[in-house]
Formats: C-alpha cells, sequence, structure tokens
C-alpha cells in the first residue's frame, strides 16, 4: 500500500473559531496556506440538514475563519444524503480542494451518508495522491478512524458494551479516536474499548486540540489542550470475559501518555541520527510508529 | 515498624448517606459492626467551624447513618482549633473507638488543627494498637496520606507547580490521594504531581467509593465508581525539567489501573499458593505489594 501525501488534523471539538483560531490556522497552513483551497463539510450536523438557516450559520462560521486564516477559496458542501454525495460539482470540489474539514454532529451521519460514495472516494484520492489535508472536529474527528465510536454515554466508570463501534471513514487504522475528552471526562469510556481489544490504541483528544498525524513521518499536538495516547498492549488483566453487558469492568497496566501542544515526534528527522532515534523508540515503545504506519 | 492493626476506609467524597449507603456500610463492618463506637470528625469543614446550626446538621447527617448501619455509639467531635484538639473528652472518644471518620472540606485543616496534637496520636495509636478503622471522605480522604495533595484547580491538562502539595496525617506513604476523580476529571492534575516525583504513587477515588486497605494483607473497592491508580515508575519521559512553572507538562507510558467495586487483591490469601501469588504478582507490577506495604 503507497504511503499517502496526506496529512490528517484531528480536532477534539470546540476549537477556536473567532480569536487566534490556533488550531484551524495549523489546518490552513497545511492545506498550503495562501494557496490553500478549503472544503467545508458539514453532513455529521443533523441541524444542518434540517434547517437552512442553521446551516448557513454553520457556513458563515467556518467560511470567515478559513479566509480570515488566508485560504484562498473556501467552499462549503451541505450534503446530506447519498445522492448528493454522488454529485459531479461536490466531486469536482474535492478534487480540487487542499483540504478537507468535516464538521461535528454526529459521526454515524458521515459513515452512513457519504460512505462508499463518490464523494467518499475523491476524498481518499485527495488525501492520498494530491497530498490533502483531511481534518475534522469532534464527530468529524472520530469518523476518521476505520473503527469509530458512536455516540455513548461518558460513564464515569469503563462499562462492558457500552461504547458502540462501528466503520469509520477508514483514514487510519488500529485507533480509535475520541473527542472533548478531557472536558466530559472520556478516559472511562475509551477504557472500556481497550478492554475489549488491547490493540487498538485510543486517542482522546482535547477541546481546542488537535492532533495532526502526517503519515509515515510525523506527529504532532496542536491547540490549548492535551491528546491523551491509551496503549493496552501490555495490559496485564481484565475482567473482559468475567463480567457481562453493562458491567463495570477491571483494567491494570494500561499505558497513558499525555502529550500538551508543541509536542511533536518526527520519525523522518529522528531517523538521521540513530542515537536520539533509538531513543525516541524506546521512550514510545514503538506507539508512535505504529500509529504513523498505520495511515 | 510494627504494622498497624488498623484498616483504611478512603473515600472520594460524595458518598450515599441516606439510601443503601454501600460505603458508610463497610466502613461500619470494618469497625465492628454492632460493637462499633464511632467517632465523626468535622475539622475539615469550615463551615462547620462558623455556623453551629451547619455543625448540627453534618453531626445529624452522619450520626443518623451511621445508627441506621448499626454502630453502637456514635460520638460527633467539632474540632476547630489546637486547643479543642488536646482535650481529655476528645482524645478518650478517640482512644475508645474502634473507627473514626474523618467528614469532607479542606484538608489543610485537618493537618493543621490536629497535626501534632494529642488527639492526632490518640488516632494513629487507636489505628496502629488497637485496630481502629480510619476513615475520610473528599478532604478527610485527601488527609490521610504522608504527602496530600491541597486543594488546586481541576485543569484539564498537567500544568507544572498546578497542584500545591502538603504534609498530611500520614497513614500511607508513598502516595497521593486525590478525590472526586472521575466527576471532576482530575486526571490530569495528578498527572502533574506524577511527573513531579514518579515514585508516587497516583489514587484517584471517585465519589460514592471507597478504597479500603488493611496493611500488609489486602486491598478493595467499594461502591458504585472506580478507583484509579496511576503509576509513574516506569514513565519513559517528561518534559517536566525543560518548561516553566504554569507550563503544560508531557508525560509518556505512565500505568493506568481502573479498578471498580468488587476488585480486591489480598495478599494473605494469594500468597498461601505459590501461582497465583506470582500471576497476581505480575499482574499488578509490585504494586499492590508497595502499597500495602507502606500503611
Amino acid at each position: 500500500m503507497a504511503r499517502s501525501k496526506g496529512r490528517l488534523v484531528i480536532v477534539g471539538g470546540g476549537e477556536d473559531r473567532k480569536g487566534d483560531k490556533v488550531v484551524l490556522a495549523r489546518f490552513v497552513e497545511l492545506a498550503g496556506g495562501k494557496a490553500a483551497r478549503v472544503v467545508v463539510l458539514t453532513t455529521a450536523s443533523q441541524v444542518a440538514a434540517e434547517k437552512p438557516e442553521e446551516a448557513q450559520a454553520i457556513e458563515d462560521l467556518y467560511d470567515q475563519a478559513f479566509r480570515d486564516l488566508g485560504a484562498k477559496k473556501v467552499t462549503t458542501l451541505h450534503i446530506h444524503d447519498r445522492a448528493q454525495a454522488g454529485e459531479e460539482a461536490a466531486v469536482q470540489a474535492v478534487m480540487e480542494a487542499t483540504g478537507v474539514f468535516m464538521t461535528g454532529g454526529a459521526q454515524e451521519r458521515l459513515a452512513s451518508i457519504i460512505g462508499g460514495t463518490p464523494l467518499d472516494k475523491a476524498m481518499h484520492d485527495a488525501y492520498r495522491e494530491h497530498g490533502a489535508v483531511i481534518g475534522g472536529t469532534s464527530a468529524g474527528a472520530s469518523a476518521i478512524s476505520q473503527i469509530m465510536v458512536l455516540g455513548g454515554p461518558s460513564d464515569r466508570v469503563p462499562i462492558k458494551g457500552s461504547l458502540p463501534l462501528a466503520p469509520g471513514l477508514g483514514y487510519v487504522g488500529d485507533v480509535i479516536i475520541d473527542q472533548h475528552f478531557s472536558e466530559r471526562q472520556r478516559l472511562a469510556r475509551l477504557m472500556s474499548v481497550i478492554a475489549l481489544n488491547p490493540a487498538i490504541v485510543g486517542i482522546g483528544v482535547d477541546e481546542d486540540t488537535a492532533l495532526v498525524i502526517t503519515p509515515g513521518r510525523c506527529i504532532e499536538v496542536v491547540g490549548s489542550g492535551t491528546v491523551t495516547v491509551v496503549d493496552g498492549s501490555e495490559m496485564a488483566y481484565t475482567n473482559f470475559n468475567e463480567v457481562g453487558e453493562g458491567e463495570v469492568l477491571a483494567l491494570t497496566d494500561v499505558r497513558v501518555h499525555m502529550l500538551p501542544a508543541g509536542f511533536a515526534y518526527d520519525l523522518g528527522r529522528a531517523a538521521k541520527d540513530d542515537g536520539p532515534r533509538k531513543r525516541a523508540s524506546a521512550v514510545f515503545g514503538g506507539l508512535v510508529e505504529r500509529m504513523l504506519a498505520t495511515c
């Protein structure tokens, strides 16, 4: 599988859209700065689907934000059924985009409306072949992975079966992305997925914060919060197979990393120097390499 | 140092006081059930110190709860200055108690008012020599350890120096106890202490949940939430020495355990069978033994 040329900007929701806009600024920068051609996709929003005035409000908000940040072109696509996701004008806009940004709402709308359509294919082509940036906030972030969480309660304890999973848009494998992470106290619900399959890496992204992934090369954290990475690969014990659905899970020896803004790990740069690279490798136990390898 | 005969009941705040009272019931049971002589200490509460009617309300609440649970005797001590903590009647009540329960408020009040007084000594004697149960909820829980957190903000990111520490009442060493843990999203602030000294084990107790420690022998979790144990002993990286006070911390490879109600680890029982004991040892990486050894 050829390495994608694109980048992923995975935003935990609630990103600043009117002030410094640090997270969105990084998205525009990666998409080419003053040459950026941005497509905003409002598919996740039920409200945008049902109320024209709400759709317009979302459009105005992001259109203004991306233009303020210097993007050359901003096109908003209000795509809310599969027929629209096959229309030539929409496909064309995505094919010409240097960045596609998915707004928040419900991730199952993105999967069920876009999944498998010409628009979906165009987004993957733009990402893989043209080097476009795929970004998403909140539901738009969760949808980026191959397996995604659906909406579920933010229980304060890990509950077996509490967090339904579904196939996502498939830009990154072997991870589960949860958003509004610190704000909604979602460590426990992410742990419930880790208990189910510790091979999956849990990624919790705070509000106004983004995990930026350059496949095969680099991850970085941007914004005001942290990215919490939950690695169950060394989980020594869980009662998962001893309790029933709805019961509380126990987990031990789960590795957690808290990565604030400014954190960056560049595999390419590290590779030039064997010493630091080896150290970095030891530090992250292969985790970052795994994440970078699965995009 | 001779092993204490007592037990510790470390409650994350907000325990049920009127319904099933699962957490308080375990406290009474450990204190002797129908033979229990319970002392309730309201020192942590500024309100109890300043308003007689509030002091009475707290007294009535716990008095009723412990009597409903079958305790033989319940004595409430409203001790709000160091002179009161030296009075013979109070010391005598504690010396005769099978359980002392510290209510919530501000943990620095417990340390500064009780610390080093005859009452403090009586509590330690009752715990160590007579096998009394020492319990505390919220601030009363945090005060149980040798080093305690003071009140600090529940930042959503780990901030260097955000969580002030102070000497606590000293019933358990090498741990930091935080309370209202899941409810107030305190993982990040606990991580800030782990970054400072990874030798400290972080213990986050949810509301209506207790960690029960029988020194040298057993830990168990009681109640409706979980106990989160944060072990930084294998922390591979932190930027602690590269950032200033108030800046955001990065941490990697912190081990986290989520232990729900019903979780129990009995070192004594495990020791009878070398096979399971070895397995249990591997599972918890020596962590539980360390916790049990430091009481």
